[in-house]
């Protein structure tokens, strides 16, 4: 008789769905699982810091817990398939402790084999004739690409119909890099004003959630028509009731778009009102942009930072973001070149995510010898929810380069000298504000304190050359700690043009 | 200043929302809103018993609770809207208490129009071809129409399918009607061998659970080809790995379908061994259904009671069913030759919902004077969870033909004599069978104490005469009470062919 | 070896534990566990409704799913131990179906013995001299008794410690006779101005919740004292901070009490003016009450009817009740003698218990021989809520006297002449009020549809001549359809002092 | 008009209910809370990490949301309360965003004033007989000192019973502290021939969950007779049937004891058996123990560091600590003194809890100039989970102590040596055991980086240099990375007595 644990059958059904990487912290009976991954082949990735596995059952698109051992193999394809199918979502096996060493013999195991790609579905063609003809009919038309139309793998075809369409786009935070954000097309630097004053939209893969305020006034246009494009039906007609429904595979839709747009030829022209008025204020807003750049006053401010990592980091960085100035303006100034190279902290703005996609793609890219640098841009209190997984990425070698953007604080912080005068006026939990942390904090000796390496920046130089040293580095982790003006974000009010609500 | 209230907000929102009909139980404060909804031309249906409102949120598909008068009709837009898109469903929505008689200055609160029609999508192109060349090469093929059938409203490109591909057809419970059940290429009869020997099966909008065995062995075909046609993406590939994966609306897909054999003209042959197989089948489960429905022997059996009642049904009825045997030995005799016709206790054998089912049908059809019948099929002890709704049929005026079929107990139950003669062997809570009910109950006089038509039957005559009475009184429900052998699922055995397990 | 299953271990489990019934609706693979429960010598009572057990979870105390067949045993003695320490609750085992026939050698299942009675604890000495020190000074003091009076057993004791303080009482609707109601201390009569006067008030196993206003103005005087017996320590100080704190067990602590009044022989003096202004209201209020309970319209009021019922009943019959106005008015009407004799819908109202109670409460007496009667009072909405329970009834010779009090809806109907009236003007569902239930609808006759006694009563004579003939009948239930004014409810409008709102 | 604002109804409402410490994060608009609170008198402190809030709900003792803003103030009292009446727990209280800046006028707010302190009840006097003479009749009897005990505040009490009764005892985790860890009576350093041999257990508010092996064989005697002290009516009989069920308050019902004790002079004899086998059993263990203490080879083994520290340590400390094998054995030898001197990962072994109790503590010593230390023992990994919280303890000049035991894993880790060739030999995901970290990893520079003291700690010398410093500077923290020998886990397997599963 074959025998199998628990444990070897989860590392096994696991790698049957072509599962490469188990991330975890072992503790019994963990370990034994671990294990059994790697035995079967599959990489492991010990983190420092875990959530209370039990809740995210909440927040999980499928739960199951396997009533046998025999059960596992099929749970675990279900979860894997559900986790891609429809709209993608973590799911949740919970097997309970006394599975992982219990036994069965093998041959009452049924096997369950990978389970396939996501399946695919078109548009009804009535619809795409009507959004057709909406779009025909716009003034001032606006692509705006979601997520969805990375996830849904669409930018060859959706390069393709923007170039023969001559439509103007939008990426959303998630969806940038689906196209270049430096794509003559790209209007990412007048998004206000292309919300505002649109007057079609067509919306692929994306939300009319509170990113893109609602879909409604006062930024859209009360009579805008939105053409939506949407893998799950329930979220159609969300908050704003589409002028044409196409339900399906984004990436399918827009090959079923292009073709109607190729087959007569039809072009928005390029010498429209329209066009006119969103390239005089990317032209305006680029133009302040680079002032702000450009100064040359120390401590540096977000826009000096950014302009500067922008020019050095590579075309095919993978870039990773979280935090609240730092995640927002670094949205609109650092640029993404390719699908699926950019992860953020998400509708939620969930804190802490950051250090954890850094490792996984790292740990990816390093497997896969592919040339690519993982780019992990935080703030200073983002920073702090995941901070010890750099001794993960140097356990591991992961070479990836952390630029901490440090105002000493949350939104803004204190100046060293401000802090030790109001630290001498009495107990700091009664008045130092909730926002401030420890000025000039070196977050970069935590990098050292585990061989990585660390640099304390001040000046456009030093960060400069502190980026170009870490790039050329592909054995060790890096860390920038970029010390900037901890009042760097009042000073923006000034720019109202600039500040999140506006962007 | 206008102000309107809660409780006119929700009528207001639910009839914008196109509902017709409210059903429930009044109480404070449901009273105002019934009122209200009245006031705003939504027809009121009181019920006798209802369940815990705030369980079934854990059994809905989207649940949520307004957080202010103004969000209320937003809220019902979007369950009403979401009930109708992808998967149908329920939809939970919560409304405090104290909302219903607050106020709300009406031009603040946003308008909220009418949801159109859900969205469709079609099967992607290649897993078109793919499905027709699975098909193509079928030496047994099998199509399962499914209730997603019924809700995507494929009929009639179905039976043009169906006609000019020459296939054999076998309706799940709730698929049942979208094709005549008396159609040629019906082959319900032969259900456990159409299942056991199919090669390639084409499944419409059905799911792989208990109802079809999973789709495995031993009822399965271990090399069986599915060709999946499925509304809803997580399910595509649930137990089997489909052979071709078509996702997307059932009737946009079979339209797809068609266009191809019609196209080609290819049709499966009727002079192949598969058909001779099914059709023998069917015959020979016809004779022996014939003589067990034939035998005069009283009390009478399941397949008497159901025969004649099939002989006198008329053809565009609404049949209600549930029960056990009741439901499953109905099923396979009481024909539907029309879509959507037909309710029953559903994938989970839910009881209790069939009296419910049966008013809110004949209300419409009432409502609309469109001449149907509504016949509502029970168990004694399934009647046993909501006998009381007759008090509502006979309240409404709701002219309900309501069958009990009658075997003193659940599964089985006992003649009264020696029911009689157990009771004075000692207390029956100790010696009674957990399954028996009390002997020759008599349903039929809690239909006459509310004013509707009683009838108790032994007999084929008495069935006949009360059947044609009760189909020719348009003002009144009635109810039969049919006796019959309260052991006739134990003689059922003899025929296992004909028992649960293998139908 | 020797072999259990599942089905024999949750049986001798429930019986060591000392469970005497099992109540359910038996189907796969319910029968199982039915019949094992009979073997086991647990009786067992079909029913005809039961609510999805799954969703029951949700309001239970404990919840529990054995994860083996060897931990039924102590799953289940920790449900039955818990449903009785501390406040008692309804809990809730999940035992997955596959469990039920499966089998475990019974040497590897360890015995667990019946739970003991719950533990008792006692008040802290200093609260209980702070609680006789507050008393002593109160002017207008009042005790009022609660639902944990009676589960505490504390009736014997109370009756001395009342007797012998002299001070007046008040049940809540489940605290009622755990002293009789007709003791010459109790001010129920007279229980909006007890609360609202009152200046002490010692609070016996009481919830401040809605049903007592939450303790607080306008039902409630402002400064008023709260001394808090209580088994539960959250509850202590639930809306209102008590005076004095006594925690722990009612019995233990009413002794406590009576122990200090005995030893310094303090007793509340009858001649003031807090007991003459008790006693003028509850004489004014008896004469209002008489005077509608003699008026000789027909048809009968509530009081009429309440009256003559509560002069027939004996002083030992358990009275089960549920309904609005029915149980509103009966609690006020209806005397009860004994704790524990009265069972209804409780805080949260909950309509269909009814017979489900009466079921429960008639079998056991039956069983015991006792010679106690259960009467059920129920208003006719309320009936039909589980109605169809009538069969269980019959079926099992339960000599319950079921009295349905008619008023044709909820709140209040409609007469038979203006509703027929009305029903030729129209869609009934349309215009039909809310409330309106089938005017003189025959739930006598659901009762002699399976056997039992049914009576339709329209005046005093008829219905004391049917409770008289109900009484002496010991082999079968009744029903007592007692019509009386539909619009009864609007009457008594007029005398405020009798509605809800003001009781 | 006087308005109020949500996030000042929140402020006050915590101080009314005498709250002085919010720790926490903040983002929009937590802001405003945290500034309300400084300014109502409550310190805020600004934390690194936190959880997803809304999953902790499933964990709370009460959860509860303010349906408007009047609300609020009963709300936060009766979660304050519910957190510490009857057995405490945490509470959730979930408000709306836009509750926070809403503003009500504060006449229309109820104020509610701060609850009292739990209310206290005793054990019955039955009861307490019963437990009197089950202790008389005891040839091993036992004490177990629980957290109840701690939570209850019976130290005083605790001791003169002990002492007076001449009983021994032992603590539990949490329970150790209440009595000294150096009482004569304590036989904790005999834990498990205690456990295993004891005749009569008095379990004063402690569990009989895995932490005390369920009370169960083979860790207990089969026939043992437990004498429970408990709170929670609940609890009262888990796992094992009390032979006396004492419930109540712990301080109350040992004074309870004390009286029987006192009353007629019992002293269980310390001329016994029993007690001779427990301290012929203490002084083996404690021989065993120093000679792994004083083994001069290095890396130091877990023995030798704790001897030291433990020598070091003021008597007065807060000791908090969490890990695996540093939990655990750091319990056996580090003394408690003074009860609620201890904190730990608790029932469920939390990691990450350490550094945030460290700096609730520390922040409140400080704020009382107490002069008490808190000193925070930390396995690697343990610290792994919130080490970034170092910073907050620099930022507020917290004063801990913070010793990381350092072993390069999770139970056990690797040398750098042989961690290097490892690593040359292929990728570490796919060959590194799941249970390493990175070999001397200096954990003391991530303080140092935030200027706080760090050590690096290798020899006796050090670690006695370095903590005398650590504990002479009342300005900032400390940090002491004690590295130990990797395997050190592993060469306990020699010693089984001081394994966990012997402990």
């Amino acid at each position: 008789m074959d025998e199998v644990t628990g444990a070897q059958l989860i590392a096994e059904s696991l790698k049957a769905q072509k599962v490469e990487y188990m991330f975890g912290i072992v503790g019994v009976p963990v370990i034994e699982v671990a294990m059994a991954a790697q035995a079967a082949g599959i990489k492991y990735v010990g983190m420092r810091n875990e959530q209370a596995v039990e809740a995210c059952r909440l927040y999980s698109k499928f739960a199951a817990r396997p009533s046998s051992l025999e059960a596992i193999p099929s749970v675990i394809e279900k979860a894997v398939r559900t986790s891609m199918y429809g709209r993608p979502g973590a799911c949740y096996v919970d097997i309970a402790g006394d599975m992982v060493n219990a036994k069965v013999d093998r041959s009452k195991v049924r096997e369950v084999s990978c389970c396939p790609p996501p399946p695919v579905s078109l548009a009804d063609h009535d619809e795409i004739t009507k959004a057709i003809s909406v779009l025909k009919t716009a003034k001032a038309p606006l692509i705006i690409i979601g997520k969805g139309a990375a996830y849904g793998r669409a930018e060859t075809v959706l390069k393709e119909f923007v170039e023969m369409s001559g439509l103007p786009f939008l990426p959303t935070p998630m969806g940038k890099g689906v196209l270049p954000d430096d794509h003559p097309n790209c209007v990412a630097a007048a998004r206000s004003r292309a919300l505002l004053q649109a007057d079609v939209v067509l919306l692929l893969g994306a939300r009319l959630n509170w990113i893109l305020h609602f879909g409604l006034p006062p930024r859209f246009n009360p009579d805008v028509k939105i053409i939506q494009v949407e893998l799950c039906p329930e979220e159609m007609g969300n908050n704003v009731r589409p002028a044409a429904a196409l339900l399906g595979d984004i990436n399918a839709i827009v090959t079923q778009l292009l073709a109607c747009v190729r087959k007569d030829g039809w072009k928005y022209p390029f010498n429209t009102e329209w066009w006119s008025t969103l390239k005089e204020k990317i032209a305006a807003n680029a133009k302040m942009s680079k002032a702000l750049a450009l100064k040359e006053t120390l401590p540096m401010n977000y826009y000096t930072v950014f302009h500067h990592i922008s020019q050095l980091l590579p075309h095919d960085c993978i870039i990773v973001s979280e935090g609240a100035n730092t995640m927002d303006i670094g949205r609109t100034m650092l640029n993404n070149y390719l699908p699926r190279h950019r992860l953020d902290a998400g509708t939620f703005g969930t804190m802490g995510v950051g250090l954890g996609f850094a490792i996984a793609a790292a740990a990816l890219e390093k497997s896969e010898n592919s040339g690519r640098r993982v780019v992990c841009v935080e703030g200073d209190s983002a920073f702090g929810f995941s901070g010890m997984e750099v001794e993960t990425m140097c356990r591991y070698n992961l070479p990836v380069v952390l630029i901490v953007v440090n105002n000493n604080g949350i939104y803004s912080g204190m100046d060293p000298k401000t802090w030790k005068e109001m630290a001498k006026m009495g107990d700091l939990t009664s008045i130092a504000p909730p926002v401030s942390l420890l000025p000039e904090a070196r977050y970069d000796e935590v990098m050292t304190a585990f061989g990585g390496r660390g640099f304390l920046v001040r000046t456009v130089e030093e960060l400069r050359s502190a980026l170009q040293l870490s790039l050329s580095d592909w054995e060790k982790p890096s860390l920038l700690n970029v010390l900037i003006d901890p009042s760097s974000d009042r000073k923006q009010q000034e720019f109202p043009w600039l500040t999140r609500s506006n962007l």
